[in-house]
């Protein structure tokens, strides 16, 4: 606990010193950190398999190990992120309005970094990196807590960013990792207020439940997604068949995959067997309301459970319905508030839809996959918030960034 | 704990209803409920009366017995400030961007009610109007929970908005007051993640410090202010004692209220003789450091601790400083990221000032006491936030809201 505190106040100073630094010297530091990278792959590798041998002798799950894993190129894509966030525009700084009250105030709302940020994250050493340099560009220094099969690989990986921001003479407490691998130490990083302005949790709704439940510091809600398409009656069958496909399996363990469909009644004997036909070139199961079930033989009975599941696997759930009001309905029941479309020719059901779903992102004859902060133009991510603080949906620079008042006066006195 | 779901989930429902409401719809129920307010006023004050009997038979403090007594006037100015919000604009609808994609999506990010809005607070009857009325025109259900103290005239408010609401065909479980007195209760809404999005305390620092420890509900802080003023060696003299008084004295126990000084060595044997003579005809008491003390014979010595006190009182901390960096030092140690001011008429102090200071609002050349949502142009405020999540300063209308993002697609799939 006396250790975290001592993290805090370095934090805190950090902190204050990259506030007030410019684009050329944060560029400056993000360069080096990258190339620092790349001219320590070979140590960082040591450090790899360290953590990689301990996963296997402990039976570790091969998707887990594959995550866990770096190689030369995946230090190398580590490397090439920090210099894609060299090329983005400077978060901070920008006045967003300045008005002149009656009085004669001029009232202005500065963009400024948040001050300290805490990344909690499961045992993917490539979020070390990640991380530090997305909340690095913001002006924001940052304390992270990493899973303890990776604990060698993100010692490694910090200590070299570390190094490079300190060659700079940037301070290189803007990046510190937690090491005690306890519970009680991320317990207690939870409640770090003061020192800490926001958490992030990064990881599975496991993760993320622990962090919400335990911590008084804010949190910022990274999410899960069950997302849904609704075909509606109208929709062109070929493009309701090629979004579903795409939002299924273009990539299968993303928050942003489809999980779940409704379909229009009036549509389902048209759509399914060309769907049910697509879908079988990758194997996916339907599970299927009664409706779904007579028109594919093949399909299983859906529960209860499965309209609320997020399967993050070649499953899809499909739910049939009367009308774009109850898909609305059913959407708004079992979602998790981050992607939903709509496939549909149909301008009312359109507009409907977009206004009426509450979800983070809410698409028109599109896939759900496209929720992401690179495909929504912001350069880079550090997450996808589910919640409606703050922050909604793919979350750039600019969430890693908060406001203050700036007010200019010549002797205003409150009558 | 079952009662509290219950009214999770009619909030959830009229929320969804509220959400699909223009402005004119909107306004009709702000006005109707104005109007009950009005014609209701005898029996809110009786009561009130009910609460003011058992407040001075528990020995209530007179502070304490006057924010919880209604007068006809209180509630006039109730309805009153129900009218003033029926003139703001709608905060809900506006899509703030819209771009298009080399894909051809049209991704925009539009402004949306937050939800379900959770509001604890002391024993003020007026708030339960008031936070109704904001949470209302930004298109949010709310939950109110009031000080037990104040039980009996919240509950007489309640019904008459509620019934207000009903008439005009509106849903009435807009508001709905959690009338169970416990502790356990209040823990309890602080834990319907699911069911509420946000909540909001109003009150002092022991409600605020109990909400954000045993909330899992996002909260924004509203928070408390030790604001200091700092006087740069090229103040103004009659500038910085104008200040200062009003900032002191024109209302003692507000949050943006001054409470520390930190004055330049080079001006302090100029100032204090003048600043002393104003702050006497309140008998304001300066409790200064060594050298305050040794200028101001009348002086208390102060401790550390007054340096981090809040006094909501007429007592101001004094500290001497050698430089701009020094008080910019002291200010961000022991502020509580309120409101800070620096009096000068040097250009590159008053811009260091303001870039440095971590605080929601920083000022030149006036007063502390203009940090409020009606100062600041927004026509209304739910309070003024100290976090630097979501809102930070004074919060109107668009504190109360989020966006989403809505995509126009024309069959996109992610390659």
């Amino acid at each position: 606990m006396k250790e975290l505190i001592r993290m805090g106040e370095r934090a805190r100073t950090a902190a204050s010193l990259l506030g007030s630094l410019g684009i050329t010297e944060k560029n400056r530091g993000l360069s080096a950190a990258a190339d620092a990278l790349t001219a320590n792959a070979k140590s960082i590798l040591k450090a790899n398999e360290m953590d990689m041998e301990a996963g296997r002798k402990k039976g570790m799950h091969q998707g887990l190990l594959d995550r866990l894993m770096l190689t030369e190129a995946r230090i190398e894509a580590m490397a090439e992120g920090l210099r894609q966030i060299v090329s983005l525009d400077d978060p901070v700084g920008e006045v967003l309005s300045m008005k002149k009250r009656p009085n004669g105030l001029a009232i202005g709302e500065k963009r400024v970094p948040i001050g300290v940020i805490g990344i909690i994250y499961e045992s993917r050493p490539n979020v070390t990196a990640d991380a530090f340099g997305l909340c690095f560009k913001a002006g924001n220094a940052v304390i992270l807590k990493g899973g303890s099969d990776a604990l060698n690989s993100n010692k490694a990986i910090a200590s070299c960013l570390r190094e490079a921001l300190a060659g700079c003479g940037l301070p290189e407490d803007s990046i510190q990792l937690l090491e005690s691998t306890d519970r009680e130490a991320a317990k207690a990083l939870m409640r770090m207020n003061g020192y800490v302005d926001v958490l992030i949790p990064r990881g599975g709704a496991g993760l993320i439940r622990t962090v919400v439940e335990n911590s008084t510091v804010p949190v910022i809600e990274t999410g899960t997604g069950n997302c849904h398409i609704f075909v509606d009656e109208s929709a062109d069958i070929d493009m309701a068949v090629s979004i579903i496909f795409n939002a299924k399996t273009q990539r299968i363990g993303v928050c942003n995959a489809c999980e779940s469909l409704v379909i229009h009644k009036g549509i389902a004997d048209r759509l399914m067997p060309a769907l049910a036909k697509k879908l079988s070139e990758k194997q996916v199961e339907i599970r299927g309301d009664e409706t779904v079930c007579r028109l594919l033989p093949g399909a299983v009975r859906a529960s209860e459970e499965d309209w609320g599941t997020e399967y993050l696997d070649y499953i899809l759930s499909a739910k049939t319905v009367g009308s774009v009001g109850e898909a609305i309905a059913h959407i708004n029941r079992y979602n998790t508030k981050h992607s939903e479309a709509i496939i549909t020719k149909d301008y009312a059901n359109a507009q409907r839809f977009l206004d009426e779903v509450d979800a983070a992102a809410v698409y028109v004859n599109a896939s759900t996959r496209f929720t992401d902060g690179f495909e929504f133009g912001f350069g880079a991510e550090i997450g996808i918030s589910t919640q409606k603080l703050h922050a909604r949906g793919p979350m750039g620079l600019k969430a890693l960034t908060t406001t203050k008042y700036i007010i200019y006066g010549n002797g205003q006195v409150r009558p």
